[in-house]
């Protein structure tokens, strides 16, 4: 048993930025016992990473934390602007503009929000403090290790405070650092961090307020000139964020340890913009510092220690894709934290931390590269970039037409097309693995439907489809893909097509859901029986949250006479498909036909915790649905399902 | 001189409700100095008024506090449903919905929001607090008279503490009634109320949270059945408010004092939902109460004592008017006292306010008994409610004459639509006069255009109609009736047409703008050096916030080289008419369209700073448009316009 007198949490983390606060948060919100430390005295004052993508907002919202990350007015940049050395040598002109999220990506939000890194956190932290969870600073972790002493808690950490006058000892069955890009647990571990690009920069980053005529202060711009270069990036409060490069290993006098003072880098700055003027009203942050491109090799080795962030991968701030990246890690984890922790799945998914994370991180790499290339070495002509931005297309089908034509003509379209995609965070798309079905998922039923075959739209290992939805119980019409928060549940989403044609097929779902060894029974609650009458999401599993999509109207669809019991008690989670879609102009049920779903007979579609797609199924008379399901969750929960049990014994 | 020693305001709020809340909110950021008291310890803590109509959302953005107000997720009406008796006497069922909102009316929040009173009214506290106001608790008021013995605070004031051991006098500016039905001041001043409808009814109404079979619990119902009628409305926090009629002054043995159990109204609300069954798990709050439809004969005396409110109007709950018509008092004194205060109007125009608002108040009442004869009288059929919904048309031109259809098919779809734009709060129609320009307003010039000679689609005492632009300075799309913010200043949309038509016209805009004696010139800031660079609202004038819409794309927009330095100065008051609009989607430059003015032309359309449009008129080359525009200002303002000085000498 443990080691007795010292305390014992479900997981300790280090580090209070980005990555560290959303794990904390959702494992909160799920019941665990968390330590969590900073080094720092508090909260982040000025400056870092400041740049939420589309798709991160879409995350937030689904955590409930929009809105209050909206309420500070962040900037919202929606197009980027181009400026080049003009051709006689004196100044700079605009050669373009682009949609920085294009309208061939079907986001809710269609623009990157800026907003100070601290303001975010603080959202994050009285978050947390409803939960419970203070962040223990100034600390910092001083010693761990895996020993296996308590087979629970096999994981000894010592933090102590900065002062060296205090300090813990304590278990846990996880560690995780979210220390950026100096992590004394990487270190410690061992694991090395690989350069993509032998090049490296010294960055000069300064946010302040200034005065100028440059048209595009409020842009994002990238500024080329004879000068130098610069970034520009709107902010909250009439901010700007410049960065300027100070220094390359290209340089001939490289030193990568290269300083530059605020009135040198005003004074760049000064000649950059010209014939425009710029002055400061004030400074609110400058820094220097060197960037490389690296990678982390392994993001665990154990399992048990953990790590995410710029822990794992740093790179340009060009992209704006730190905290994003940071976001998407930490939502990761969490969920299969969680699933283990609560016997749901094996402890075997917890690999899949890293094999879709790292990979992520290697693409965003890559991309980053590719990015710097893009902006330092070939400037788009003003004709490219105008026929690049799909511009307030008059409907869906002139856009269409006007994107696929993009996409055959021009090379560098359809590489501006894939880092848009990248940039607003649509572009994650994990590979085949257990969770994201594939032709050699062990699941195997000729159900599944795939968009390789052309049986749906949708594609597994990536986010949900946004559709607007009514939803019956109040007439209030919802973004479906926010319908169901993120409560750790895998959310089975049955598009039940026209009701008269899939009458039969509901209640054979229903009555194969209801058999003992389904997926679904086999991790009901075993509170059940003291659920609320209100509970919307979890009223008989925590682990599935089911919602019915019919194409009908709001007005004909009875919940209690189209629907068996165990889909009824879902009562706020039917909907009728009955908004028109400027996407699918024609579909009589626009969510089902942005699915890529039969509008007649439906389909099945699992979408994993974190809102990207698992599998999607045929919706038939039969077993055949359930049966598939049962396949599908087999290959990872903690129980055999599917009613044989003697295989496993 | 004022008589010493005694404290000076610019207004004595008295009453701590909606009306008053609202009004205080406006002038205190207006830099206003405020005496505000409310009788009760403390904000409302249970029940009361909670509907906000979509124009009244429109207007607590406008504000800056619709995001606090939906932070707390309040409940949303999309639709209403009817609930009748079976034929067979047994039960009853559902006849018909119909949409809370329709998509006729052009609102970007169509439905209704519910939540608690007291939750609204501590937003509109906490941004008083921001500005130095604190409501002065538990204080009455004791007495006032308008005595003149101060010329400008001609008003002294008594308050005392409702315990009676504290007092204070004080003299002001102008004295405000938000006390409610049982008014102090109304009652002082002698002024009546008539009363519309001789029938009154006494109301029993239960906030709880249930649980229920019946279906639509969570949508806005009207139920009648043999047992007695009901209506439903939803609220946040899984609450339901049940509105019963305990008596009428129909009924035989009618008493206005009758009282009802909470057991006795859950037993007939039992019987009513039958064969639904309903208990409760809680009821938060339960009142019973008469209610009469009365209208007070005047709202002011002396335009320095105003009443406004349920001060000034009662009625019953049916339609959740109370806190919009409210709120619309408010709004509408509140720049009117500010215009006046601030040297801007002549004090004669303070007499608008009574005759706008009374008029709204009358409608309100003649609409309140309409309404309450449809649900009571006469039955809608499932066939009428069905075409009246105008549900989910595939596009603007099927809606159009879908509902043109209806307008001409239907007498009992006219009402309901007539009703739909009241309850929205869209149907707020303010007569020709001063403000709302008509054949009929002094100012004669022909350049005024007008929907009555179909030389516009606005109608002037109508809300500005709702378009979406790009903002050129940051590309972000936006609101364009939203970009002003209500800061008191009339609002100038030059609509440009393209550029390219109207250069000469604009250029001569700005200049005659810059004429001494032109409307805008003469009421310039005296402060106008020390402006801040970033003022993006009122640069040159408190009076004014200029805009300018171009039929042009976006990236085609370079304001400095476009815009005359007067509206080039309103850097983020610049938009593209580049997006697209399914309410005309046929247009090329959609806001145009919608306004109903040229898309090569333009035309100028002035607001007035609650958002009603107060007149349009052409943009012409030469002085015409300024002009015409002299003239208007001219009929209310406190200087002659137009530079010819000698005519008022």
């Amino acid at each position: 048993m443990s080691s007795s007198g010292v305390e014992k949490y479900d997981i300790v983390i280090v580090g209070a930025g980005p990555v560290g606060l959303l794990l904390s948060t959702c494992l909160a919100r799920w019941g665990y016992k968390i330590k969590h430390i900073d080094m720092r005295p508090e909260p982040t004052l000025t400056g870092r990473a400041d740049g939420i993508q589309p798709r991160s907002l879409d995350l937030l919202r689904n955590m409930g934390l929009k809105r209050q990350i909206m309420a500070h007015e962040p900037a919202k940049v929606y197009e980027v602007a181009f400026w080049d050395p003009r051709d006689n040598g004196k100044g700079i002109h605009r050669t373009g503009t682009w949609a920085s999220c294009p309208k061939f990506i079907d986001a809710r939000y269609p623009f990157t929000t800026l907003l100070h890194q601290g303001l975010i956190e603080r959202v994050f932290i009285g978050d947390l403090e409803k939960n419970g969870v203070e962040i223990q600073r100034p600390w910092k972790i001083t010693g761990f290790k895996n020993d296996g002493k308590d087979k629970t808690y096999p994981v000894e950490v010592s933090i102590g405070h900065v002062d060296g006058n205090k300090a813990e000892t304590m278990r846990t069955k996880y560690l995780f650092s979210g220390e950026g890009a100096r992590s004394f647990i990487r270190e410690q571990l061992g694991v090395q961090i690989t350069h993509k690009d032998p090049i490296a920069h010294v960055w000069g980053v300064m946010d302040g307020v200034v005065r100028t005529d440059f048209p595009d202060i409020k842009m994002k711009c990238t500024i080329h000139s004879d000068a130098g270069s610069i970034m520009v990036i709107p902010r909250e409060d009439n901010m700007v964020r410049l960065y300027i490069q100070v220094a390359s290993s290209t340089d001939p006098d490289w030193n990568p340890r290269k300083q530059a003072t605020t009135e040198e880098v005003q004074a760049s700055a000064k000649k950059i913009f010209k014939p425009y003027y710029v002055e400061w009203d004030r400074v609110e942050w400058y820094s220097v510092y060197p960037i490389g491109q690296g990678i982390a090799d392994k993001y665990t080795l154990d399992e048990r220690v953990f790590m995410g962030g710029d822990c794992c991968h740093t790179h340009s701030p060009k992209a704006g894709q730190g905290m994003n990246t940071a976001f998407l890690d930490a939502q990761n984890l969490a969920w299969k934290i969680h699933h283990v922790e609560a016997g749901f799945a094996d402890r075997s998914i917890l690999s899949s931390y890293e094999s879709e994370r790292k990979l992520i991180a290697e693409n965003l790499l890559n991309f980053d590269a590719a990015y710097a290339k893009l902006f330092s070495q070939r400037q788009p002509s003003a004709v490219e970039v105008g026929s690049a931005s799909a511009d307030n297309p008059r409907n869906a089908e002139a856009e269409k037409a006007a994107n696929s034509q993009h996409a055959e003509e021009n090379e560098f379209v359809k590489m501006f097309k894939a880092s848009c995609e990248f940039t607003s965070g649509y572009g994650v798309a994990y590979n085949p693995n257990i969770y994201n079905w594939s032709e050699d998922h062990p699941a195997q039923s000729p159900l599944f439907l795939s968009e390789k075959k052309g049986t749906t739209k949708l594609r597994t290992g990536r986010i949900l489809t946004a559709a607007t939805v009514t939803r019956v119980a109040d007439a209030n019409v919802v973004h479906l893909e926010q319908e169901i928060p993120m409560n750790g549940s895998f959310r089975i989403y049955i598009f039940g097509g026209k009701p008269d044609v899939t009458k039969r097929a509901i209640v054979d779902f229903a009555s194969n859901l209801n058999k003992k060894g389904s997926f679904y029974s086999a991790f009901a609650r075993s509170d059940a029986s003291e659920v609320s009458y209100h509970e919307r999401h979890n009223p008989h599993s925590r682990f599935f949250t089911l919602a019915t999509v019919f194409n009908a109207k709001r007005p004909d669809i009875e919940i209690r006479d189209l629907l068996p019991e165990v889909l009824a008690r879902y009562n706020d989670h039917v909907y009728a498909d009955d908004v028109w879609d400027k996407r699918v102009p024609n579909a009589r049920a626009a969510a089902h036909a942005k699915m890529g779903l039969s509008e007649e007979k439906g389909g099945v579609v699992v979408v994993r915790p974190d809102a990207y797609v698992g599998c999607v199924v045929s919706l038939v008379e039969g077993s055949g649905t359930v049966d598939a399901l049962n396949e599908y969750f087999k290959a990872f929960t903690s129980k055999n399902l599917g009613g044989d049990e003697r295989a496993q014994l």
